[in-house]
């Protein structure tokens, strides 16, 4: 398989955690052996959590020796004094990153010598709470490191440099239309602002009349409110719907709220006015948000508005598509969508799309 | 990775020929390296084209070898008078089985010994225009064949058992369930017949008002009625939309078509009658019907009547949806899908499903 092949799981993997990474950008990497063979394909899942980088490499050591697996479970759980018991637990678990990447450093026993990695954005050469993730590849004698993105960070970049310096063989622009596009919401987003409308639908495209999409669509629309600056939403559907709008199935804070409404006739004991820590604003102006990652939430009438009117400077549409065909008019507008991502979630499917 | 990984790998290749392969069943095949390398992701396409296996070895051997690649091109391109460049041009060719196997035996130099396949469906044990499938790993010294489904047809069967007695570590049963539902189409045929109905809608559920999918699903679609024993349509679609209901898309043979409509008033003069070599039948029973492959074709009442007075045998859908959100009502139904298989097909997406 060449190289294509291999970023495209790369950018796959990140884009499962797109916008969640937030402030980060979404990033992916694949590591193969000496020989070719796949050991890891991870990516970086939120702010604070480990780089894309560290996470694949920690991974592939595990899937070339269970010893280390064991040893660092052991040692692990001895000082953080957390109770993981296996490889999965693992797999969705904060880990520190701090403890890994040294972890990485002491065990590595050479074992991904002359490996490959891909990444779909240039490693960072930044000394945060970590060293560099370009430094580890240099340690560890990778032997060349494939990437879709450069990095325009200017605190962040200067990644391939370092690989580079060392003997690293480093290609760049691999997908990079692809690569790109995942990372166009963190571009958006560091010059001003990124927002996309969130819309459920049935397979036969109803948006009303109760929930309409499964529990794993509906966390995941929690994790996204859970990392939001803003969440703005419809009057009619607040008046209708009295949502509570929180982040309760990620066990996250719920967003400050704008009801996008000309009229302030709303009842304030619903939920919504009652969540703590939460800010509402009541307006019918879009404009000076304040806000850097804003989601919409609603149904036909303010995506019409917000698509037709440009009020916005929406671009993208987050939609979850049940398998269900429902009883019920659908939501009848009139645009095309250019799908960036879409994928299974459960019985239903999601996907990112941009307005073309 | 594991098995299932790579098994993942080789169904999902198979469904997307799924149907198109009558009256073979759909078959995936992945081969690695014997350092675990991955070498090809192939899948049976059509009836008299290679079966998964030898397609995937053969490709595998390319990718081990450029020379082999060139060999190839010019051995073949010397013996059918072809003009064949490249690998590309390979891919959607119907290489000739007995030409592709001989070659197969007389260059693979050994290059897959201890190599690891994996296959959707047991291996065929069956001599018929190429030595069985099974032989081929065992010529070739393959260390493992990791096996999905056992084939129960009594002819083709007992290719797990010549792996074995050559010395092939095999496993059975690796994504059953998923193997399974990969095969159950063959499998319904083979005990009867296989019906399922094929609707075209808008993102948000429209299904009339001119070409819904893009020119990607309508060419799928005509693949499709090539294969067909019988196209059934609802009365009504054919007064309304008048159709053709070829397979020029595909340059494939039209398929025959049952109306289905208590009233024989349809203008004759239409091409759906004149297409040649094609027989038209009008009747409001679908009993008897002497056709092992069907495909049901229409909107909103064809289906209701299928689904809710259960005239039909059907179990599966095939849904091409666009992009698009269009003006106009939705197909007002209610029930729900399990979804068998999705994937992108140019802007748009189309899947298989299952009623529940
Ligand atoms: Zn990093
Ligand atoms: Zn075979």
């Amino acid at each position: 398989m060449n190289d294509e092949f291999y970023m495209d799981l790369a950018i796959k993997k990140a884009w499962q955690f797109l916008v969640l990474t937030y402030p980060n950008p979404a990033v992916g990497c694949v590591i193969l052996d000496e020989n070719g063979r796949i050991l890891s394909i991870k990516a970086h899942k939120k702010a604070g959590f480990l780089h894309a980088e560290p996470l694949a490499i920690l991974f592939a050591l595990f899937s070339k020796n269970g010893e280390i697996l064991s040893e660092f479970l052991r040692l692990y759980n001895q000082f953080f004094n957390t109770n993981f018991k296996n490889q999965n637990e693992l797999e969705n678990a904060d880990l520190d990153a701090k403890f890994s990447y040294d972890f990485i450093l002491k065990n590595h026993s050479n074992l991904l010598k002359n490996a490959t990695a891909y990444v779909t954005l240039e490693p960072c050469a930044h000394q945060g709470k970590t060293p560099p993730c370009a430094n580890l590849f240099v340690a560890l004698k990778f032997k060349s490191v494939i990437i879709s993105q450069s990095d325009l960070n200017k605190i962040a970049s200067g990644g391939a440099k370092i690989l580079k310096d060392a003997g690293i063989a480093v290609k760049m622009g691999v997908l990079n239309d692809e690569g790109k596009k995942l990372l166009e919401p963190f571009v958006s987003w560091q010059s001003g602002n990124f927002s996309f409308f969130k819309l459920a639908i049935s397979k036969n495209g109803v948006a009303t009349g109760g929930i309409i999409s499964n529990l794993k669509s509906r966390t995941h629309a929690h994790e996204l409110r859970g990392v939001l600056d803003l969440l703005i939403i419809g009057g009619n559907s607040v008046r209708t719907d009295r949502p509570r709008l929180d982040a309760r199935l990620a066990n996250a804070k719920a967003p400050d709220v704008l009801i996008y409404s000309k009229r302030d006739d709303f009842d304030k004991t619903i939920p919504l006015f009652n969540v703590p820590n939460r800010g509402v604003k009541i307006s019918n102006s879009l404009c000076n948000l304040n806000a850097k990652l804003i989601m919409y939430e609603g149904g036909e009438n303010l995506l019409k508005e917000m698509i037709n009117h440009k009020i916005s400077n929406l671009k993208w549409l987050l939609i979850y598509q049940s398998s269900q065909f429902k009883t019920g008019r659908n939501v009848m507008l009139d645009f095309s969508l250019n799908p960036l991502f879409q994928s299974k979630i459960d019985d239903g499917i999601y996907g990112w799309y941009e307005l073309c």
